[in-house]
């Protein structure tokens, strides 16, 4: 086999800055989670293949990693279904786990098998990597990180409100104030559809809505009007999307273009664009009506993030109410909500506007020349001091020339460089040399620790 | 397929307290890495199977989980390779990719990788999850995490002592004083093997010499004797063993043994026993004639942690030197050193000890009682501000009897509950209950947030 050096297609190494950014933005997330009470969790990489299949239909499955069983277990391969270029019973004779593809699937199992230890509602966060077999491109990768955060075992509208201030206080923190959360009801979308006389081709037209952004509402109308012929009925929709409302406004158009059809439905929207009125510190809501996100199991409220300055670069995050998640787990009536941030594409963002801190280094405090080992030697206590001091020490292991040395303090950002050599030996001191300034000090040995900052 | 909710066998779940312990030794390891500049790195989960197999020998690749490849690539089965049960070649014609069982070949990899980008010597430490198709058992897992400190590009004797450093600081912050650091030196044990006349079964004398720990050293010693036929030497070896030397002791032992045939090793011997005897924080260091590690890439210090009390737990850490390292990927003249930390261990000992500090908990600093969205929402920008402060803050979502709130901050160790109903509305006030004491304290609404601690 080829020795090459290179990681798969759709993978990538974090170098330690990289990895430093990717921290500070999970360090935001996670603090923001626990600030609301969330409490972390973490479910293994691997499930099995049962807890994973079917969940988001056929479709998914495509997406899924399988792992080969190990062992014996791979003579019981099914070549019958291979021949048939039956490949799905084929992966199934020889493989019983995959990796996840979301936390959502492990968080319904993971509740569903826990049920008895968890006192609900249950409010969790998990930050891991999932995985899929999808096509790598720019900015899609096979292995990324999802940050989510669900509440299980409440439908109260508090809920759907704080998912909102969950993205608010984030992105803030964050600097990305150009971001906007876009919110839709699926109820609101399940009326529409019923009063343009969308049936069975429901998926069709949301398929069609979410165009607007892309076609524009001029050319999605028309689609719409082709395939429902009930040209009075979209034209009033158009109306208002193309009204572009403020929520208040969109709270009276959609009461009157519902015909308060469904009360409660609309006096949950009430209420939580009150909430979304008196609070001034939230970032940008925008209602959607052409908002979806998928046609599998969201049944309330549903959030999509994006950048306001560029949707090219896609979803930032999303989420939204299910009522139905543990089903398929055998628990019931168990529901819940929750909000996902896509680290990968936030970074990106971040990373664009140069957004991050300026604090965020490398572990380079200081680096210790090297004038032998009996020089070093003696100073081990006083590095051990430092190191005690919260002081990052790297000794430079080998006693080669200055001027290397120097460089690599250089390269390597170090603040400060230590110089304990022969002069210093007999002096009983110290030197430091800033990296920035240039500027040399001496201490004394046994004052170091004391006035070294 | 079934919907029985269970993770698969040997991996695990891990809930908010258990990860929080978790993560308590986690950052005591990667702080103390940190210390001494090293910096953090992370690679992918799934590497290609060129860069995992036969990476250990033969032995090591049925540990490995193989992906099976996606998309039409799965047509190209070698169905003939299966027929003749040659399972490798049939699992390398359907899967190009594998999940990671170490930290150690995907440094390899990374290091040759990104050579160019890399200024020498390289720090760096990884904690990431890794994955062994082991048939799992008692605290041996499928899934787990491991936590390695590598140097890489440096030969330089300091980093043998560091090793040691890293070792003592991190068990010493975890109080698990009951920890002995077991040393030995490959090329010791080849001049050792060498005396006692073992050519090519070298693995056989390795195998032999560490049963020691198992069924004692007279037994060891009449295995070793019968099986190499050199009585004197084999005497001469276990005199050394017998007399339990310390470390000078050791030294001067080892090198009348060795007959001073190997200066330069005896030297770096003599240089680390001297560095370890004037380092008065270390934890127990032990040499260990008998200690091999596996046979595959050290060459030279080599490095075992264990409970001294209890030998059975087995190894909490180990590590050493590696010249070639890289080479498999054909970086050459690299030399490495490096240590992990077998987190799942040594979380084990600690909760076995009883050595968790009291102040890990869940994020449960305030609970909010709910008496209605309309209540709720005049303390929203209340509740933020406390927040910001950094407390904890969960409003319950549900408007339920008040006896069940009560017993749900209980049941999840709430710290102080906020109460603000009617009575509080009206004489602009919050109540706080504490939920150890009971006691209760009522605030000035608009001073509650200066008075509240």
């Amino acid at each position: 086999m080829s020795n090459k050096p290179l990681n798969p297609k759709g993978t990538r190494d974090f170098n330690p800055i990289t990895l430093q950014r990717r921290r500070y933005i999970i360090d935001i997330i996670s603090s923001t989670f626990e600030s609301f009470g969330y409490n972390e969790i973490e479910t293994p990489s691997i499930e099995r293949r049962s807890t994973l299949y079917h969940k988001y239909g056929t479709e998914g499955d495509k997406f899924l990693f399988n792992i080969i069983n190990s062992g014996e277990k791979i003579s019981k391969a099914d070549l019958k279904a291979f021949n048939n270029k039956n490949y799905s019973d084929f992966i199934s004779s020889i493989s019983e786990k995959g990796l996840r593809f979301d936390l959502t699937v492990p968080l319904a199992r993971y509740v569903s098998q826990h049920q008895n230890e968890i006192s609900f509602p249950f409010k969790r966060f998990q930050i891991q990597n999932v995985w899929r077999a999808d096509r790598p491109q720019k900015g899609r990768y096979q292995e990324f990180t999802q940050c989510d955060a669900d509440v299980i075992g409440s439908d109260s509208i508090l809920l759907e409100f704080e998912m909102i201030q969950l993205y608010s206080s984030v992105f803030r923190k964050l600097k990305l104030n150009d971001v906007v959360i876009k919110i839709n009801h699926r109820q609101v979308l399940n009326a529409i559809a019923k009063k343009i006389g969308v049936k069975d081709n429901f998926n069709d037209f949301v398929i069609s809505l979410d165009k607007i952004d892309k076609v524009g509402a001029e050319k999605t109308k028309e689609e719409l009007k082709s395939k429902f012929n009930n040209n009075s009925e979209i034209d009033k929709l158009f109306d208002i999307i193309n009204k572009n409302p403020n929520h208040q406004e969109y709270l009276k158009l959609i009461k009157n273009y519902l015909s308060e059809s469904d009360l409660k439905l609309l006096s949950d929207l009430e209420t939580i664009i009150n909430m979304i009125d008196e609070d001034k510190k939230l970032i940008n809501i925008d209602f959607d009506i052409s908002l979806a996100r998928g046609l599998e199991y969201y049944t309330g409220m549903i959030y999509e993030v994006s950048l306001k300055s560029d949707s090219n670069i896609g979803s930032l995050g999303g989420g939204g109410r299910y009522k139905n998640l543990t089903e398929a787990f055998n628990l019931k009536n168990n529901s819940g909500i929750g909000i996902s941030f896509g680290l990968d594409r936030i970074f990106h963002v971040i990373k664009d506007k140069e957004l991050f801190p300026q604090k965020i280094a490398l572990n380079n405090d200081i680096l210790v020349i090297n004038f032998g080992e009996e020089y070093i030697s003696r100073i081990l206590n006083l590095l051990d001091e430092l190191r005690g001091l919260g002081k990052k020490v790297f000794i430079y292991p080998d006693n080669i020339k200055l001027s290397k040395q120097f460089s690599f303090a250089n390269k390597n950002n170090f603040k400060d460089v230590l110089i304990y050599g022969e002069s210093e030996n007999q002096h009983n001191s110290i030197k430091i040399r800033n990296m920035v300034s240039g500027n040399e000090k001496d201490f004394d040995l046994k004052d170091f620790i004391n006035n070294y900052d």
